[in-house]
């Protein structure tokens, strides 16, 4: 199974935020934090949890360029 | 000047590959690619080019998780 | 592997017309066209083609409701 | 009145949590389900309920490909 | 007929170019500058030309703060 | 420092509502209101509250066009 999201970094969860709806995930990708906002529902079918191996999946239109 | 979205991955840009409408910026993020797809606007606003020291920026809500 | 993204749409590719960054592909799914716009790379890596069978995923949050 | 947002996807609404600031939409798309994370302003203002007949409104550049 | 994107801003087509997928649409709104990258199929569909009386659609979740 | 995001709009906060995860910033900009969902954690870092002079900022690809 192949994504065609551009941008896969491999991380660990270190922290799981839960509201009601949405849900706060930080990641540890070598040292920077990566935060995702996902729905509960995601949460809850993943079994999000700190110490997990995951993947941060961001697609490339979805990534703006600072200089 | 701070910038609500969460993710900003100091990286260096390798390569960009221009189109008529869109350009793609491909990215070295600790060892790891990361491609953004941005307007041909801003890659000649930005002057962006090979070897530039960049930030990569991405908001929460467009980050997923993958387990 | 599951993906947190909540929408995966079994879909079956109809067309894929190449730009030079970015290129659409059209699917069936039920009887009704989705058209993504993605990456050449992911258009070239994934092989996508006509006949291919695929699902569309898109993140609850890039989901409006028109009522 | 045209969209330019390519994919509309006539559904029935079947759920609807809400939360402080987002709320979790999900639809019936021909026994698929679509899930939308909306603000509860619009929730609000579209008045939307179990058993609404919508449309779900998804920007081609926000629908990746998983094959 | 409403949409739940938070963000309808009236604006005119000022300028619009065409890629080969992709299109780039200038808007003015209230004399500062709107730019869209929507796919070519909705440029055709829309029949959008300089002059046009339209509104810029944009999810609240895609909205970013500076300070 | 420059940010490839097309759209930069000059707003004023006139409101913000906190959930767990999520919050509001609705903003006006010239007589219209701006509205943004953003994470808790934004809220906080940047300070965000009624008065503040800000800019919303929005990707070229995340802006449709209703015609």
């Amino acid at each position: 199974m192949q994504i065609s999201g551009r941008n896969k970094l491999q991380a660990t969860v270190k922290e799981v935020v839960k509201g009601e709806v949405m849900a706060k995930v930080v990641m540890d990708y070598k040292g920077n934090e990566i935060v995702a906002a996902i729905t509960m529902d995601s949460i809850n079918e993943l079994g999000l949890k700190p110490g997990d191996s995951v993947a941060a999946l961001i697609k490339a239109t979805d990534v703006m360029v600072i200089k």
